[in-house]
């Protein structure tokens, strides 16, 4: 699968201690190469002794033959200067699988964004604890896997088990679709690929189990959803995109989880959107997004 | 002083035990007494065993002469539902205390918003722990007394200095507008009014101080206000209001401090409008807004 | 089929010519019926000369039953002061039509929220002028019909079909959900039920035809759309609901039209669910929304 | 005066019909000359024949003294390209004139912002067709000038005193902080500076006299405001910046205008502010926000 209207596009994305004339480096290498550039994005959390971060997307007639030469010039060129870099073909979809629990709205959201062709990746596998969605799933033409697991279950097994079939589909990034299961440590090592999940709440406010009661005990007035990159600390990675809803006191807990649903799908929908199109760069505990 | 256009309109608080008929039983007795609704509202916590909370605003030619038989009626109706009740004439306004500090964004919203006719208060004084506003107080024809406050400084004396002032004035409730000093329980006990703060984040995140900092440190992707009502639990108080506003990796945390002064006047204003046109009642850690 | 909660609940609309006790005569004569009020809201354009608008939701044990008495009772009561009222049984949900054509956004969210417990109708018929959402249709077990129509062609058969289908059905209510097909006036005439459009722009801006395109011409920073009853003029008809997003110089027309589906969805599914629940009353080309 | 933060910087405008290795000539041409870029903004309507705008910042020891020979090397390069370009040293505020009338919100609230240092521009003097803001704006130590204008007069006079005015005081850009008068064609050839208007709606909505009570009318549920650059073609002009509050039908239209006040202040100041960041390119009847 390749994804219209990209043949012959790159990414390139260039990160590292700033300093100066690395913006000209960068842009002059592409030109070298026959590069033009489509759009560039760039910050610096400080001129003087700060990080550096560039997404560059291309064009380069016959992308394909060049990428040897193209990276071996990055390397020579940007290593000496201790930035890292990442270059990839933007014509070629990520590949993502989705785990997912019993609440559908977040998971049938990418499907049909996917399917609308909003979403530019492919979607090898969706794994779930439970059965209940694997008609809709089938609909879209999509692979559901079933891997029971409970919480207070040892979940060794079925952690083992979903981390079989990610290797076996090859996925670039992983996104929890109210998976609601806590992924262990053991498993965030050994998967290898970014994890993105969608919390129910405006992160920092109401982390763990229950935020839209929690947000009804403490009578807020906006709720909101927040998607981040997965670390072993519980709603504490790289926050990618929050958004929120105004609420009253009218508004059931029930309610809340309703009109709060809405709110995490497109938040979640945003988020892998961005990690798809590689606009989004990690940078310690936070994240840069292009 | 009087507020334009409310000449004879009363608004009615009246909150209890849910029960049948409570809403035929003060409406009719508004009847009784030539008195016609201008807006009603209502909420059941739980139309079976919750609690009941009305606001009713009514029309009735010479109101000041029929008050005192109208509160009887009240009593007599109320009283034996267990209700409790409140009847205010609309057209006195509320008379509003505001502490604040160095910064005078909020300060200076209020008191343009006063003078503009958008805020139906007195204000009859002005109280800051610095003396930097003074001459922008005067401007608007508003007394200004400076009372020395420091953190880490023994505050029983400044405090004593501000109750005496706030009772001198006799006002009806107490605005912290960016005050930045903690109040002691002594204080909250002894002044007898509301008093509403406006914390500079989105409550229950960042609790306590220097919010726009750890908005930035957690790397966040919007940041907001918050309005409450202030009790001996820090920034735990009933939340009034919130809002938020859109921030990227790109702002610094003194841009965050930018653009969050916009929403901290915003949602500041928009608390205190509302509690001076009573639509605000506190229910427990709670607020229903009408 | 009924909905879930709501036994022995109904909703009264009251409308007409302000007057004083008004309130008090219909919560009168609900406690005389022993009905308990479970939510009431109220507007009047003006307590002088002005119109009035009130609903109240109640709960009345046995309601099937009086519902004939208090029927009677409204009729004698309201009718020799002009209001108008409608009394329905909550718990019997609206029947509600689909009209769709190439665009599935707006289709499968509606079928997706009702299958999920969220929107209170029946969904007896989906009718579209094109065959390619059938097999989604079916699959959330709703009857599709293809009633072919074009652009440019005369309408006068297929509109006269859909006239049957909807009569066949039984409908309620329809909603055109992305239909884009100028119903005529005819038809509007004849179907004698609400008709709701979802508009893509924020109206009055951009009326007619490709409102995106006109959006990237014109420039806007917002782009939105609009829910409204159809009326004979084009999307002049009663505004139910409006929403926005924010764009910039960047997003092209296409990316404008992926952006817009979302609010478009969003905004048509708040419409359909207050329409549904009763909370919308016309007035003239306005709507309150209670 | 002086940018505080801002020594050695300036800001680089670049546009014209986009070509490949377009982005590396400017980076390299700053390299050459020292400039470390510090943001670097760019858009291209269509890699192949369209426009492209580029933006940057840079840091250069020295500035004042180089401005010469990069000007000279900007121009052989970029002028042989067909490109247009301008710099500026971003440490010299922009000279602002204000044209304000009755309403203070939109005036205050730039003196305020600017006197707080949040607006990078001098405000050499404020133009009134009232006299009743004058003792305001001089409490900001802020020239005031009266020049009376009437809507139906004959305005020719008082457009040559105000040219006279901004003449003298030497402004770079014009606000028209609510000025509500038109200015005519004439005057708008003969000043020869950027205009910027805050129009009270939801442009391309209610263009013209009394937009709030054409929304109320209309019976919108949000109202807005446009900031744009002025044209001969009234409320036609390239928008800048747009923003919405939601309304309802309970809001009368002086609560409309209350409400639409908090937007056209929050959004003109955005407007502005860009502006005098040097952020905001007119492309045709379109802007370019970095």
């Amino acid at each position: 699968m390749r994804i219209d209207g990209f043949t012959d596009h790159a990414c390139l994305i260039v990160s590292g201690p700033d300093k100066e004339g690395i913006v000209a480096a960068v842009t002059a290498l592409l030109a070298r190469h026959g590069g033009n550039i489509v759009s560039l994005d760039q910050h610096s959390t400080d001129p003087i002794g700060g990080d550096f971060f560039q997404r560059v997307v291309f064009h380069r007639e016959g992308l394909g033959e060049s990428l040897g030469e193209l990276e071996a010039d990055l390397a020579s060129t940007l290593e000496p200067l201790g930035m890292t870099w990442i270059l990839r073909d933007v014509s070629i979809p990520k590949r993502m699988a989705i785990l997912a629990s019993i609440e559908d709205h977040c998971l049938l959201d990418l499907l049909w964004r996917h399917r609308r062709g909003s979403l530019p990746v492919e979607i090898p596998l969706v794994i779930s604890n439970h059965t209940h969605t694997a008609e809709d799933v089938a609909a879209f033409g999509v692979p559901f896997v079933h891997v029971p697991s409970q919480k207070g279950q040892d979940k060794s097994e079925s952690e083992a088990q979903i981390l079989r079939h990610l290797a076996e589909a090859d996925v670039d990034f992983v996104v929890l679709a109210r998976y609601m299961q806590i992924l262990s440590g053991d498993f965030l090592q050994k998967v290898g690929v970014p994890v993105i999940n969608i919390h129910h709440s405006f992160l920092p406010a109401f982390i763990g189990a229950n935020p839209y009661q929690k947000a009804k005990d403490r009578g807020v007035k906006l709720i909101g959803a927040t998607a981040h990159y997965v670390t072993e600390d519980l709603d504490e990675g790289p926050i990618i995109e929050q958004d929120v809803v105004r609420v009253t006191h009218a508004d059931s807990t029930p309610e809340l989880r309703r009109r709060g649903a809405d709110v995490e799908r497109a938040v979640l929908s945003r988020a892998v959107l961005w990690h798809a199109q590689d606009r989004v760069i990690r940078s310690g505990n936070h994240t840069i997004v292009f």
